[in-house]
C-alpha cells in the first residue's frame, strides 16, 4: 500500500510471513501492553490493523522497561525486525508475525481516554459524541467512514463512465423555501438582506440542464432546519443528478446501473435488476410507498369474499355503509402468541398515529383446531374459508381489520413491519430494492383542503393521465420514481416540466399568486423560456445508503462529526453566542 | 460515448465518416439556420459539438419550410441518416458529414436570447451573470466547467491511490475566527446561539488525524465573508489534505505527485520536479513570495558594488546610514522606450501601496552608448560598472531602487511583474512550477507592535530553529511550504502542532488569553492530549488552479453560478429580503 512514510515503512494491518526479517518501522496508537515477565508484547493499532511487538527482559532490558512504561494511546514509533511468532492468530491478517523491536520512539503521551477504544466500548453516546475523535479511532466506526468513502468514489467512477460532469452549485443562494424551512445567513455587505442555505440544488440543476450541460452530478450537502426527531441531520448528503433528453426509463436504468455497480465495488454483491412497483399497489398491498420486501406477508382484501359478504357480523355487515374494507395480514407462525402478546399487537394499531379500533384474530392452532375472536358471529367452515383466502396453514395467525381504506393499509402495514422485525423475518443477508412508480401528481392537504404536490412542483405529468390535468387533477400521475432499500426510501426523482407553460399551469394549480411565483421561482420560470430542454434526475440519500450497507443503525454512524437530535455538535459546542460585535456587523440583534 | 437516450442514438460531437449510412437521432439547440433556396442546413448544438442537419425543399418540402421556421435556440430533435458532405469542414470533428433528416421534432421552443450563444459574445458580463444559464452554454464556458470536474477527478485519482480517505467534514460549525470573518448562521432550536460556515476544515481535518484517519482529503467548500475586491469569492472550493506520520518531505512529494498527475490527465504535461525557494531568497530575489518565474529579471543588490561604495551621489552615500538598500532589475530590451514610458514605470513604483521616491535609470543603447539619470554622479566606467554586475548589454534598461529593503524588494518585485505583462516577457506555453520553503513562523503586526500568525496558530516550528523560539521568536521558521503556480499562490500547508505543550506556548506568544483559547479552541487543545499523531497537509486552492489550466482571467469564469464584487448572486438575486416571520422564528430582528 501506498501510505510508507519518513516515519514509517508500513501501516499496522500490512506485515505478513512475506515480511520475515525484513528490518521495519511502524508508528501507531498503544492498544495494550501485556507483560509476562520475561517478554513485554505490545499491541500498535492504526486504523490499517494491530500489528504486535515484542520485547525481552533479557535481550534489551532499558527497551522492555520503556514499553511496558506505555500508557494505552499513546502514539509511539517502533523500528525492528519482522520474526515469526510463537503463537499464531489466525484471526487478524497480522496474526503470524511479531516485531522484535530495536528502537522505541514515543511520538506523543495520552492522558486516559473517558472511553475503551474497541467496537463494544463502555463510552455512552454523549460522552462519545463529545470526545467523537476518539469514538472514530474505534475500527467500527473508522471503517464506516472508509466505507461510505469507497461508496461515494464507486458512484463517482460509475456516472464518469456515463458521461457525467461533476459541477458544484452554489451553497449561498436565495430563500425559495421547498416545504422545510431554509436556515438562514445574514449578509454584511447588504445588511438586512439574506442568503439561504440549500435544501436541495433541484433549481441549479434544472438551470444546468438549460444551460446545456447535459448530465450533471453531485455529491452535496444540503440543509434543513427542521425539528430534528428521529433519524435526521441538519446538515445530510446527497448524489443529486440529473440529465437531458431522456424520459423515465432512461433515469430508472441510469440509477440501476449506478446503485448495481456500487454494490459489486463496496460488497461485491450482484444485484437483479429491480422490480418496479406501481405507487397504487405498494399502498394497497402493503400499506407503504417503501415496502420491505426481505419478507412477503401482504395485506389481502377480504371485502369480496363469500363469507364476508353474508356474514352476520355487524362489523362486516356495516362496512360498506361506514366505507370501511376488511383486510388482514397472515402472521405466519404467531398462532401460539400468548395473550400478552396478541394484545400488544392490538395495542400497536390501536396508537394514535394508526387509530385502529382493534384487531380481529383468527389462529390456526397446530392441533388443526380453529379459534377466533368473533366466534359468536362465523363458523369454523366461514373461518376456514378466510384461512384459505389468506393462504394460511397450521401455525398462523390471521389479523384483520376493519376501517377507512387509507387507516387499514397504514395500519396492516406497519403491523407488518413490527411482525417482521420481532419475529425475525427478515433474513440480514437479504437484500430488497425496488422501484416505485406512478407517484400521485398532487394529493389533497388534509387541514386545508387544498392541493399540494406530492414530490415537487416540478414533477411532470404522467403522460397516460394529461387528459386529468385541468378538471380531475388528484387523478394525474407523475413521472415521479422512488428507489427502496430494505424498506428505506433512497432515492427520489422524476422526470421534470420542461415547458413553460405547463409550469405556469402547475403554480397556478397550487394555488401560487403571480407574485409569490415571480419572488420565489421567477429567474427559473424565465429561464425555461430559452429554451429547455427535455430533463430528469434524481437525488440519493448517501447518509441511508451508507447506513444500510455499513450495518449502522442511524446515519449519525456514518457521518464523521455529526449533531445530536437537537441540532448541536457536542464536541465543537456549537452553535454557540459570538460576539456582539460581529451581529452589529450584520445589521441584526437578538429579540428578548 | 455512453450518452445515447430513448431521446438520442448519439450526441452532437460524436458523428463522422465511420456512420455513414447509420439511422441516427439527435438532440440539441438550434445554433444557425441557413437556406441556400433548393437546400437548408441547420446546426444543431450540444456540450459536445455540432452536426449539421440537411434538408431538400424538393425531397420533403413540408419538412424543409419546417426547419427554415426553426428559430435560435430552439430545442430540437432530428431522426434521419448520415451522409457525407459535399462540403467538407476539417476544423470540426463532425465536419465531414451531416444527417439527412428524415424527421424533425421541436421539444421546445426559445425566445431570442439576451446575447448570442458563442464564444465570442456580444454580451457585457453583468448580463451574462444574470443570464448565466445561457452563458454557460457558450462552448467556453462549458468546456471550463467539464475541465473542472476532470481535474478534481485526477485529483481523487491520485489520492485515493495514495490511500487516502475523502471525509465530509460539517458545514454548519463552531465560529472560531481564522483572521477572516465568519459567515454565521442563527440557530432557531437555540434562538441566541449562531452556527458559523467554515472558513477552512483546518481543526477538523486535525481531529481527523488525532481520530487516527491517517490520511484524509475532501473537495470541500469554505466561506469567508470578506470584502470581495480583486478576484475572490464568498464561497470557495479547497482540496483539503491531512496526513499522518510524515515531515514536512512527506507532504511536498505527495503534492508534487498529485500536481503531476492533474498536468498529466488534464493537458498531458510532464512537469519537471519542482524548485524549492526559500522564503527569505523568493523575497529577496523576487521581491515575491509568489514569484513567477515564465521568465528571469532577479531583483540583484549592488551595495557591495566598489563603484556604488565609492561614488559620491548622496543617494548612494547616505544609504547605509538611512538604513537604505541599492538594487535593481535588469529590464532587458528596455532601452527604447520613450520618456513617457519610463515615466509610466517611475509613476508605478511611486504609487502610495509602493513608495519609492523614484528609479534611477541606465540606458545601454544599441548603438554602444550608455546614458543614465546620474550622469552628474556616476561617469561611464562605473555606469559599466553596474551593467556588468547586472549582467545587462546593449539595449537593456537598467533600473535602480534606493529605499528602505521592504519596500525597495516589493516594489522592484512588483515592477518585474508588470514589465513581464508590458513587454510580453511571459511564454504563454510555459508553466512556472516552484515551493517556497522555510516561511517565518511569526510576523509583527505593523499596526500593533504584536506577534502574530503567518500561517495559522497550528504551524509547527523548523526542526533547526526550536532553539528561537522562547526568546527570539521573529526567527524562528515554520515547516510551512506554499506551492506557487505561475506567480499566484495555489497551495499553503504545514507541518502541524501535535503536541499540547508546544500548542498552549504558540497560543500565549501570540497573546490568548486563557479564556480566549478556551473558548475559541478549547475542543481541540483538548483532543491533543489523547495521542495527536505527528501530522501536516496542506489546501490547494481549486478555483484558482482551475484558472491557469483554462487560461481564465478570473476564478468567475471557471465557477457555474459565482457571485459578483459585491458578494451578488445576479441570476438569482440573492441575498435578498425574507419573510419577517422567517427571522421571528430566529429570534433575531433587523438593526434600523
Amino acid at each position: 500500500m501506498n501510505t510508507s512514510t519518513n516515519l514509517r515503512t508500513h501501516q499496522c494491518g500490512e506485515l505478513n510471513m512475506q515480511h520475515i526479517n525484513n528490518e521495519v518501522s511502524i508508528c501507531g496508537w498503544v492498544a495494550k501492553v501485556r507483560d509476562f515477565g520475561g517478554l513485554t508484547f505490545v499491541d500498535v493499532r492504526d486504523r490499517y490493523g494491530i500489528t504486535q511487538l515484542a520485547f525481552n527482559i533479557e535481550t534489551n532490558e532499558a527497551l522492555c522497561l520503556k514499553a511496558r512504561a506505555l500508557g494505552r494511546e499513546f502514539v509511539i514509533q517502533a523500528k525492528g525486525k519482522v520474526i515469526e511468532r510463537s503463537n499464531k492468530n489466525k484471526n487478524i491478517a497480522t496474526g503470524e508475525i511479531e516485531i522484535e523491536v530495536s528502537e522505541l520512539n514515543i511520538l506523543n503521551e495520552s492522558i486516559t481516554p473517558p472511553f475503551t477504544i474497541e467496537n463494544e466500548t463502555d463510552g455512552g453516546e454523549e460522552l462519545r459524541m463529545k470526545y467523537r475523535y476518539l469514538d472514530i479511532r474505534r475500527p467500527i466506526l473508522n471503517e464506516r467512514l472508509v466505507t461510505r468513502s469507497k461508496m461515494i468514489k464507486a458512484m463517482r467512477e460509475y456516472l464518469d463512465e456515463m458521461n457525467f460532469t461533476e459541477v458544484e452549485t452554489p451553497v449561498l443562494i436565495k430563500s425559495t423555501p421547498e416545504g422545510a424551512r431554509d436556515f438562514l445567513v445574514p449578509s454584511r455587505m447588504q445588511p438586512g438582506n439574506f442568503y439561504a442555505l440549500p435544501q436541495s440544488p433541484q433549481i441549479l440543476k434544472q438551470l444546468l440542464m438549460v444551460s446545456g450541460m447535459d448530465r450533471y452530478y453531485q455529491v452535496v450537502k444540503c440543509y434543513r432546519d427542521e425539528d430534528f426527531r428521529g433519524d435526521r441531520q441538519p446538515e445530510f448528503t446527497q448524489l443529486d443528478c440529473e440529465m437531458s433528453f431522456v424520459n423515465q426509463e432512461d433515469v430508472l436504468q441510469t440509477v440501476e446501473g449506478l446503485t448495481k455497480h456500487v454494490f459489486k465495488k463496496t460488497k461485491n454483491i450482484e444485484l437483479a435488476d429491480f422490480i418496479r412497483l406501481p405507487y397504487a399497489e405498494a399502498i394497497k398491498t402493503y400499506g407503504s410507498d417503501k415496502p420491505d420486501l426481505r419478507f412477503d406477508c401482504k395485506i389481502i382484501d377480504l371485502d369480496n369474499l363469500d363469507c364476508i359478504k353474508k356474514s352476520e357480523f355487524p362489523l362486516f355487515q356495516n362496512a360498506t355503509g361506514n366505507e370501511h374494507i376488511i383486510a388482514a395480514i397472515n402472521a405466519t407462525g404467531c398462532a401460539n402468541m400468548s395473550r400478552k402478546q396478541t394484545d400488544e399487537l392490538v395495542d400497536f394499531v390501536k396508537m394514535p398515529n394508526r387509530g385502529l379500533s382493534g384487531l380481529i384474530q383468527i389462529k390456526l392452532n397446530e392441533d388443526g383446531t380453529i379459534k377466533s375472536t368473533i366466534d359468536k358471529f362465523l363458523n369454523e367452515e366461514q373461518l376456514r374459508e378466510i384461512a384459505n383466502a389468506m393462504g394460511a396453514s397450521k401455525g398462523d395467525l390471521i389479523l384483520i381489520a376493519v376501517e377507512k381504506e387509507a387507516k387499514v393499509r397504514k395500519a396492516l402495514g406497519d403491523l407488518r413491519l413490527e411482525l417482521g422485525k420481532k419475529q425475525n423475518w427478515i433474513d440480514k443477508d437479504k437484500w430488497s430494492i425496488l422501484w416505485i412508480v406512478d407517484f400521485p401528481l398532487f394529493e389533497k392537504d388534509e387541514e386545508t383542503g387544498n392541493i399540494i404536490f406530492v414530490h415537487h412542483p416540478f414533477c411532470n405529468v404522467h403522460p397516460d393521465d394529461v387528459q386529468y390535468f385541468d378538471n380531475e387533477p388528484l387523478k394525474c400521475r407523475a413521472q415521479q420514481y422512488d428507489l427502496v432499500i430494505n424498506g428505506a426510501e433512497c432515492l427520489s426523482g422524476s422526470i421534470r416540466i420542461h415547458n413553460k407553460e405547463l409550469q405556469d399551469k402547475v403554480f397556478q394549480k397550487l394555488g401560487f399568486t403571480e407574485e409569490e411565483k415571480e419572488e420565489r421561482f421567477g429567474f427559473m420560470v424565465n429561464a425555461f423560456q430559452y429554451g429547455a430542454p427535455p430533463h430528469g434526475g434524481f437525488a440519493f440519500g448517501v447518509d441511508r445508503w451508507v447506513a444500510l450497507m455499513t450495518g449502522a443503525e442511524v446515519i449519525r454512524d456514518v457521518i464523521a462529526f455529526p449533531k445530536n437530535n437537537s441540532g448541536r455538535d457536542l464536541m465543537m459546542d456549537a452553535p454557540s453566542y459570538v460576539d456582539p460585535k460581529q451581529l452589529e456587523e450584520l445589521g441584526i440583534g437578538l429579540k428578548k
